[in-house]
């Protein structure tokens, strides 16, 4: 086949004369990369590349139309698509001067899906169709190579054999492995083209008994039953299941598309491979690729030949002893090398490209858009930038900001070997590996000799947070995305697996199993939290870098976004972290968080469990001036910038005294009986903790607790404008609201203590009082409380937990069905729920400014570091997400993503 | 006085001349009983009856716009307010024929307060004002009765004393009971006017003493202080939390009456007394009161007197020794006889009247709607409506639906004596006594035995249903009106206290305790469940009578209200008890209730606890012909009526068996061993099941379940069919819905279940299924919902734990500070919360309308038998509400009454 062949054809118009079948070769095209929805993402691109004149052998593409009609007209095809589909046939004929089921020179055609979205390995592919008893002579004679005749004829029969007539792989691979016994042959190349004749017959016989009918000669009828079999395709188990669970809709259909075939095994001067226009694990700007001599595609996909290097360069990078593409077929390799410029610039994109060589000639089959690492994403991005290509905003717009957290926590390193033992959830992402320990204790212990720990817990709570502190990694066997020890080691950016049920973890025993395989405390295991894998032994990883590409996308990023990106956090480590990822602020500091300190928890304990106002008061002294020295080193280590102070907000049972030792610490500290403090702790212990007496309803029962806190947000305040010099407003956040008149009541409260501190202090206050939206109540009501409200902040984590009716910590026992079931898209713990929540948060929005046209908005739900709830809040119009430190850069992206994409869209 | 004195004065206009004060008296008035807003309850209907003509000692109103003036400008008076008092007062001397402040013969007048709606003993009175030493004198000399005149000096002082100055009641006690010491005086009657007159000497050097200035002796001084001491009282503390208690507006403000005071304690032809037009305990149209001869108001308050009946049927009635005012007085009876006839036709409603005999002259001082007990209200509004007096349907509107409960119930013997050992929460209406059982097994073995048991627990749960069956009344130390105690009893009809926090049971000791006293198991205890209270002994009680007036009025109220009423049942016996009450289908069977029954509890148990499914389905198949007979049971008692059936919804802790008994059992009902089912219970055990793995959830992650009871109810309803010969519809409804596609996965298997059995039955079934809305969620998503479900039922219970994120369960910890701050008006688990959950019902309505016009709307929770939620409902246009058997007459009656308002509302 020469160029010169592919331009006999002479294809006449554009647009097609059929609405059904598109051709493409010969420089032309019916179609574009425009046209994915119609041609398929594979169809759209072969036409767009012989539109470009690249060398693509010719071929048409049968519509998505068509699969739409042929599902809904009870698999029958739409009048005029086999007139069609015969006519586009002889263009092929045309341009590669071979025809269809000749026996003298035949053409062979190769049948594939394509769907507008990609779904790879998905759906079924027919190669080397055309080929029977006859064709297969002529293709022996007119190749002058009866070995790769016969080879090709055999792999079709096999392919068709399975993908079209339903007879099991094995049943092929059965007949050929004991022919090579039979014959003494080791490999495939082994088999000579009389070999493959006997191998031949016995398929056919084979299949003739499995289907009541010998194998069909007749080459239309081969086609026309793999057009059947691709569009069949669509509708397998395991497309609908793909379609399912990437969102995938049902009604997309699949394109078929018929091409020529071209052999890279015809001999040493062919060959096939597979080539990314930059290195897709770097980014670097270079080609990277792999090719085979003498093979055909499935080969190198098969891996029963080691593929050579493209390159020079790969070559030596990676050691080959083999000659690279570039040494071997020069001619050609400066052809893909000149394909790669072009494409490149015409996508604007790095390409992921097919290719095969045929005696000499180059013949382009795909290009599309190439997968790369979030690594690659981003010096991709930067470099194309920078040289121009794309502009700065469209860097932006390309980054996924899910996957940057791959670039802020260390990742596994893809090359290890790895022992999976278990799965669970991916709750906080990053790689760790360390020694199993079983309780926070034993954790803090061994981190204390320097030694890299995994906590693992059944569950953790409050309790283990020294021991998660101390851990590289967290692994639980219960509990969500959402679950205490997901939000805390999201927080702190550990990395943690949680809910890996298959594991049973025995306390006593000091060990956890699953699957037969028994780890024991001490034993090393890798967990990966961003896949959810719990590996055994210590796998290598690969640690995260921030400086270069990525502070100069994020610099792009923050000169676009809309939105302020603040951080949840309380401790100064977290602080800390907060603001070298570029926060803006605190949006959430959780006081009970600080609450659980060993220092103070005892006190703590002793306030909850106060008969008397008397006693609660003594617990509280006790505490303030912790509160103080808390509040000051948070106000002044995020100077010049807000900070958002929740007051006491604890679901009660964290904090009640179980253990005996707990109980004794607080029987002694506040004079009392052990048995007495155990009576009281059963009787506040609720049925439903997150529906129970906490948030504002402590404050509203016990002012002295919020007058504490007020009182050392006032003192810190003061303290830190007498060292600094400079003045601190704190915002102070009334949580779970859900009518005026207790935040009324509660303001009532912090103000008194601001008229009292700013009168004895003799120093003015400036503060702002605001509340948390996390009931369906408060968002309904938004406009009565804004009138009382100085700021919004949305806690869309309860706020889904009421609207739905499910509590996080008990979604894991049938969240996966609900998913599975598709009656969520999502887990709405990660991404906001915008049909359902996000109403609420629409109407809290519009009613919370009619109520207080200047209140200021922001979000600090564990949505606020969602890429796609963040871009949701910017339709919102609010004025800040906040979110984990770990996830601050992810949320200046989202966000400036969401502000390109708006500007856009207002400008269309 | 006489009526000639009053018709001097000559009133010329009407309206007044001044805006601040309205004048009345003398057979004018320039108010009237409409002007309640302005002129409060007792001045509106002081000039009511002065225009009437009867005879009402003259006086004055000054307005509650003066009150609003008053606090609105630092508690000054509007101009124009001292000229039109002076008017005013000239008035009154112009009608008695005495003048204020006259050392001869001077004017006394009472100052009272008077709000626009009764706050009774909320704020201050003076009475005698305008007595000094001078005209107590001339009060002396001109009435011939030296003692009566410092008698009345020294009240006055004494009033105007604690009222005025604020000196505490104590001081002006202490004197008086040590000079009766001094003279050997037992009874103030034993004191003489000399003896008065050395009283009133310390009581002024006390006065003079504490106040450092000497007793006001000026009478235009002592009023203008009274005046606003009685302003003044509208924001005293007492006030203002009764305010904030019943509802009642802070700026409504009150009214201040001066007004000629009468004497009732001028000697043997002077009386005072009060009257009810009507028996305000049975309702009998007979005058009922008592009164005292020479005698002041409040003498009959203070109950130092024993007074005598008022009529000779009285005296008889109560075999009193002491003569009758009939009697005593009979000229002044006949004349109250006529008031009473002419009040009543023109107020059309039972009046309380309080009246006083001045030297033979009858004046009448206060008239309004009398209180009366709900047995009272019932016979009233009948007698009424049957004499013409009012209307049917104005009958049906006078009764209050809550008291109906009064008369559904035993009440306690009003007379009897009582113990109040405790107090705690009138869960469940209705008086019972019986021994004491801490236990629903021994509460049910008494209960064998014949006797009457009341069941003491710190909490039920649901495998106490047969204690609670079994016993009379049930009493919880834990839980509040929503308790799953309150929930069932009510669904009995078992009277119920819950939450009586002051006790304390001892299971071990077999005792409870409270303020010192303990009670036994088996000692005798009476509980009023519509109180609260806790009584000590076997407390009287009266039985309820439903025929006579009651059917009476129900049949009235029958035909006028719009919405259907159901009952919440399960049991046969709820069933029929509903249908008694007038239920029109049931609209709520909670099959979760039906599986705790002994015969079945194991098996349900094992299914709850089963770790694969052939596990559940064999646990299943023994529940399936339990089941089935329920239904069938069901059916048979509403044949000819709806029932709708919600698909189990368990929170699964209340199956999780717990006592290493149920362990027991289940293990070895699964062949299991003990050790593993408490394992297994331990990992289903949720932390906050009101969110937990529960409702539709269930019937998607374990289909078989709704599958089992789809095909028990569809067998149960052959069943009927082939005995009656009747068609049965039933509902079938999914609890717990958030999203149209669990609805539509699990109408499928219904589906599914009725195409199979209507296969192979060769029968056509025909049913609805429909869904509870319940979550915030699912009224949003009302609209996508609607399109796959016959009907909603509101689930209010959750729902509005849903929207305020609170545990009804854990809300006793802080509701009633809540309520006492004023944040909540109401219980909102008790009255619908219109403002938050009620925006939800009406978003579900109107959007579920949408997706589907025909859609059936009813109520199932608690509040669908609550009267201010049921009007709501009617507003909402649902076509029915659901509630307990014993609150379906209020129910009835509240619909009534809804729709007559809206019909009023409407013409209007």
């Amino acid at each position: 086949m020469h160029r010169g062949q592919l331009r006999e054809s002479g294809m006449s118009e554009n647009p097609p004369s059929n609405p059904w079948v598109y051709r493409f070769g010969n420089g032309e095209a019916e179609g574009s990369a425009a046209m994915k929805r119609l041609l398929g993402g594979k169809g759209a691109n072969l036409a767009e590349m012989s539109r470009l004149g690249l060398p693509v052998p010719p071929g048409f593409t049968i519509t998505t139309a068509v699969c739409g009609h042929y599902y809904e007209y009870g698999r029958r095809y739409p009048n005029g698509v086999s007139e069609a589909v015969e006519a586009a046939l002889a263009f092929i004929e045309r341009c590669v001067g071979a025809r269809f089921g000749d026996p003298t020179n035949p053409l062979l055609v190769s049948v594939r899906s394509g769907a507008p979205v990609s779904m790879p390995g998905m759906m079924d592919t027919v190669l080397n169709l055309g080929l029977n008893d006859a064709t297969a002579r002529g293709l022996a004679e007119h190749s002058g190579d009866a070995r790769f005749a016969y080879d090709s004829y055999r792999r079709f029969l096999q392919m068709f054999g399975n993908v079209v007539l339903g007879v099991d792989h094995h049943e092929f691979e059965d007949i050929l492995e004991m022919y090579k016994n039979d014959v003494g042959a080791r490999l495939d190349t082994d088999l000579a083209a009389e070999n493959w004749l006997t191998v031949i017959d016995r398929y056919k016989a084979m299949m003739g008994d499995r289907l009541g009918e010998p194998f069909p000669q007749d080459v239309n009828d081969q086609l026309w039953r793999s057009i059947g079999a691709v569009f069949g395709s669509w509708r397998n188990q395991r497309a609908t299941t793909y379609r399912l669970l990437h969102g995938i809709a049902d009604d997309l259909g699949t394109a078929v598309t018929v091409q020529a075939m071209v052999f890279g095994n015809m001999g040493s001067d062919c060959a096939t491979g597979v080539a990314f226009t930059r290195n897709p694990s770097t980014g670097e700007n270079r080609l990277y690729g792999e090719f085979l001599i003498n093979a055909q595609g499935e080969d190198v996909v098969a891996g029963i030949r080691t593929p050579q290097p493209i390159s020079i360069e790969g070559r030596q990078a990676g050691d080959s002893p083999l000659p690279s593409m570039e040494e071997a077929m020069p001619e050609a390799f400066a052809e893909l090398m000149r394909l790669r410029e072009r494409l490149e610039t015409h996508y604007r994109d790095m390409q992921d490209l097919e290719f095969t060589v045929q005696r000499g000639r180059l013949f382009m089959l795909q290009t599309r858009s190439g997968k790369r690492t979030a690594r690659a994403a981003l010096r991709i991005a930067v470099d194309m930038a920078q040289s121009g290509m794309i502009t700065e905003d469209e860097a932006v717009l390309r980054l996924d900001p899910a996957a940057l957290d791959q670039l802020l926590h260390p990742t596994l390193d893809p090359t290890a070997e790895k022992h999976v033992m278990a799965r669970g959830l991916p709750a906080s992402p990053g790689a760790a590996s360390g020694k199993v320990a079983f309780s926070a204790d034993e954790a803090e212990i061994l981190a204390g000799r320097g030694e890299a720990v995994i906590l693992c817990r059944v569950e953790t709570s409050p309790e283990d947070i020294h021991g998660m502190h101390a851990a590289r990694g967290i692994l639980t066997t219960r509990g969500g995305m959402t679950s205490h020890a997901a939000v805390v080691a999201r927080g702190m950016g550990r990395a943690c697996v949680s809910g890996a049920g298959e594991l049973r973890i025995d306390y006593r025993s000091q060990t956890m199993t699953a699957a037969g395989i028994q780890v024991r405390a001490g034993d090393i295991i890798t967990i990966d939290g961003s896949s959810g894998e719990v590996l055994l032994g210590a796998v290598p990883t690969i640690q995260p870098e921030m400086s270069g590409d990525f502070a100069t996308v994020m610099a792009w990023a923050d000169r676009t976004r809309r939105m302020r990106v603040r951080a949840n956090a309380e401790t100064p480590h977290d602080a800390k972290t907060a603001r070298d990822f570029g926060a803006e602020g605190i949006g959430l500091c959780r006081t009970e968080h600080m609450f659980f300190e060993a220092d103070r928890i005892v006190a703590v304990r002793r306030m909850i469990m106060a008969e008397t106002e008397a006693e609660r008061r003594r617990a509280l002294a006790e505490i303030e001036p912790i509160q103080r020295k808390d509040f000051a080193e948070l106000f002044t280590i995020m100077a010049g910038l807000p900070v958002t102070i929740r007051l006491l907000d604890p679901p009660l049972h964290e904090f009640l005294p179980s253990s005996d030792e707990e109980l004794a610490q607080v029987a002694d500290a506040s004079g009392s009986e052990p048995l007495k403090v155990r009576q009281r702790a059963l009787r506040l212990k609720e049925s439903n903790p997150m529906l129970g007496h906490r948030g504002c309803r402590l404050g509203i029962t016990f002012p002295e607790i919020y007058e504490m806190q007020a009182r050392a947000i006032f003192l810190a305040v003061l303290d830190v404008a007498e060292c600094t010099g400079q003045p601190v407003i704190p915002e102070i956040m009334i949580p779970l609201v859900g009518a005026r008149r207790e935040l009324e009541i509660l303001k009532g409260v912090i103000d008194s203590v601001a008229t009292e501190i700013s009168k004895t202090r003799e120093h003015a206050l400036h503060y702002l009082v605001g509340t948390m939206i996390e009931l369906p109540r408060a968002a309904l009501r938004a406009e009565d409380i804004a009138a009382v409200a100085d700021f919004f902040s949305f806690g869309t984590n309860d706020l889904t937990q009421t609207t739905f009716g499910i509590s996080r910590d008990d979604s894991s026992a049938f969240l996966s069905d609900y998913q599975r079931a598709g009656i969520l898209p999502a887990d709405p713990f990660v991404t906001l729920d915008q049909k359902g929540v996000g109403e609420l948060l629409s109407i809290a929005v519009e009613r919370g400014r009619r109520g207080r046209p200047s209140l200021k908005l922001g979000i600090c739900g564990e949505h606020g570091g969602d890429p796609d709830s963040i871009a949701f809040c910017d339709g919102l119009t609010l004025d800040y997400v906040s979110c984990s430190p770990f996830r601050v850069p992810i949320a200046r992206l989202s966000a400036a993503q969401a502000s390109l994409r708006a500007a856009t869209a207002e400008s269309e």
